[in-house]
């Protein structure tokens, strides 16, 4: 069965239609397989020599007239290609700035000061760190009480549990799309209806889907999302995040900054918002870190998420084989979603051994990620990662486990 | 006289101990003179090969593991860095991180919320936008009045300004070290003194200051600073900014995410912060838009900031010479502190035309910048403008502007 297996990762290699694609990535030394996209992609050729331009020419030779001759928009020209490649939304929607944390913090505080006599705030008890210490900090300066959604840890919070979460009281409701233990993919376009229904706003997390699922913000009706520029989006460890607030939501972020301002180079006194999405920019915007984000959105941008998308299907559902061939029978748990369509880029399998079984793997050049208590992530980036590299990386993982 | 001044130039470039460090930098094509590093420096040549080995080694190879085997620590290692380089504050106070303003938002939020019975905020109406904008914004939302320092343009906030200003409802003065507009350099150890005394906290914006300035934060006795990245320290445009906090203030920003959280990969429920100034960290540290200001850090470590000062205590005077002799019977104003001590690395020019001036001296390849309503500032980057370069475009000036 193991030479079947071999057999078909090669097969589908030699099908897959983005195989040229890894090519435009830097190799990676001596890692047999990378299996962790979904945490840090890795670095685009173009992303290397882009960079090289960008110093020797936009800031070593136009210098301080490159704000004129462009980057005073980046924030916004990259948010809208990033909109359009992978958001689904339209132009004027998205910026791009800051962290993922810092963005929610400003997202969050905007919308729940926008339904001040609301006092309540619905997260997953399970979601990302951040997303639960941002909302706890900002439920404590504003008074407000966070309703927790307990989920079974191999899902994610469902329609459902938003469904019997909302109210009345509810200012604002808080959700991966993906969820990053999981992979559970959420119905954003059925948990937005519900909320609105109770007269909340709904905050995406995108984090775990930007780039790998193709997303429809605009159709689905989301009011606010946030999400990072360093998985899927191969902008380099650190780069800037992004947010999107829809066309016709009036909300107001906290931290007023003089790259938010309407004429910021009047300098004049008192604050007055930019129009638009531009009003989440507070400080000046970190153009050189977004070179190698620009790079992979233009990748992104000829290949089309929705192949991505397809090739994810084929890698995470050939990870579940290799899985069930070889390590559910020692004991390993499959801890995401069976249904491809409830599935995102990654799958995570569990064993109570496995954060030993992690520093195994990396010592052998194999590298997922390992999240508490007992789970390797098998994140599949499918513009970088090959179904071979997928069967080496688990035939090392099936021999130190079994 | 012009010839004179030529020859004074040539003689000051030769006796110039720094002069070697100008070829440290990447070329800058058609420029004639950059007056402008106190806006964006130049890049260094160590930056750009910096930049494209990080993107090979710790980024391509090492990828996701380079997070346990430094990244974690970088913005205490650069921070600390920073402070022996450049502020004069022992290690475990600094860490890079964000913007100035998401940086000057937290430290502020942190100042207020630390001083509840306290309900003024003192700063000058003449400060830099972003200040008075984020604390517009902190006063709205904490119910603060902001005391409004009215000073002359040419000159900044003062001692006896703020001795004026504080009072028993003081909570927090924030203050830029050198005015952006007048470069006028304020006594931040008298400063803090008077703050103090008056049982407030000090926050000190130095953006002007760092890297051309010999900062002492730690003897002087301010409570809080903030600063950027890519002035004087020529970490490229947008690069992460910095923090300060003192030893034994015990203060809470208002960003809670998971790289600010005690044992962050515990993502335990749950926020604790970390101790001592890493809970200013909220999300992932832009990493990769650290390493152009890394690069920078070790060129003004070799070199020593008093080194820095000396000489642009040279060229600020130089300027001043030129424009003596130049410009003042074209009617054109010094608006800069004529007493050495009160400069900081720039010089403001006045001249009701200016603005139409610097469009043309852009053309001609010099590159000042503008502040409104008249000013020119030639700022001068010590480690990169020789005063050759200063008389060249000072030159162009002159012939613009007589």
């Amino acid at each position: 069965m193991t030479d079947d297996l071999r057999a078909r990762a090669e097969e589908l290699d030699a099908r897959d239609p983005l195989r040229a694609r890894r090519d435009d990535f830097l190799p990676m030394g001596d890692v047999v397989a990378y299996l962790d996209g979904n945490s840090l992609g890795r670095p685009l050729r173009a992303a290397q020599e882009q960079l090289a331009a960008f110093v020797e020419g936009p800031w070593a030779d136009r210098l301080i007239r490159s704000w004129d001759e462009g980057w005073m928009d980046w924030p916004s020209l990259v948010g809208d290609q990033l909109g359009r490649v992978c958001l689904g939304a339209a132009p004027g929607q998205v910026v791009v700035a800051d962290s993922t944390t810092v963005l929610l913090y400003k997202l969050a505080r905007a919308a729940v000061d926008a339904r001040p006599d609301r006092r309540e705030v619905v997260v997953g008890s399970d979601d990302f760190p951040t997303d639960r210490y941002v909302l706890e900090g900002i439920a404590r300066e504003r008074g407000l009480t966070l309703r927790w959604v307990d989920t079974d840890a191999d899902l994610g919070v469902t329609l459902e549990h938003v469904a019997a979460a909302v109210g009345p009281a509810t200012a604002l409701v808080v959700l991966s799309h993906v969820s990053y233990r999981s992979s559970y993919v959420a119905d954003l376009a059925a948990v937005a209806a519900v909320v609105h229904e109770a007269g909340a706003l709904l905050l995406a997390d995108l984090c775990h889907s930007v780039g790998v699922l193709p997303l429809s913000l605009d159709a689905w009706g989301v009011d606010l999302a946030v999400g990072c520029g360093y998985k899927y989006l191969n902008g380099g460890p650190g780069a800037p995040a992004f947010a999107y607030v829809r066309a016709g939501l009036d909300v107001q972020q906290p931290v007023w900054g003089w790259m938010g301002r309407a004429d910021p180079f009047a300098m004049a006194p008192g604050y007055q918002p930019a129009p638009g999405t531009r009003q989440l920019v507070s400080g000046t915007p970190p153009v050189l870190a977004m070179v190698p984000l620009r790079a992979a959105l233009d990748q992104l941008e000829q290949v089309g998420v929705a192949a991505v998308r397809e090739k994810a299907l084929q890698l995470t559902g050939f990870a579940l084989a290799l899985a069930d061939a070889w390590l559910e029978p020692a004991g390993v748990r499959v801890a995401s979603p069976r249904d491809p369509a409830l599935r995102g880029g990654h799958v995570t399998l569990c064993r109570e051994d496995f954060r030993a079984v992690t520093a195994a793997l990396w010592e052998r050049g194999v590298v997922p990620d390992f999240r508490n208590p007992d789970g390797i992530r098998i994140g599949l980036a499918p513009l970088s990662t090959s179904f071979a590299e997928l069967y080496d990386g688990m035939a090392v993982l099936r021999d130190l486990a079994t």
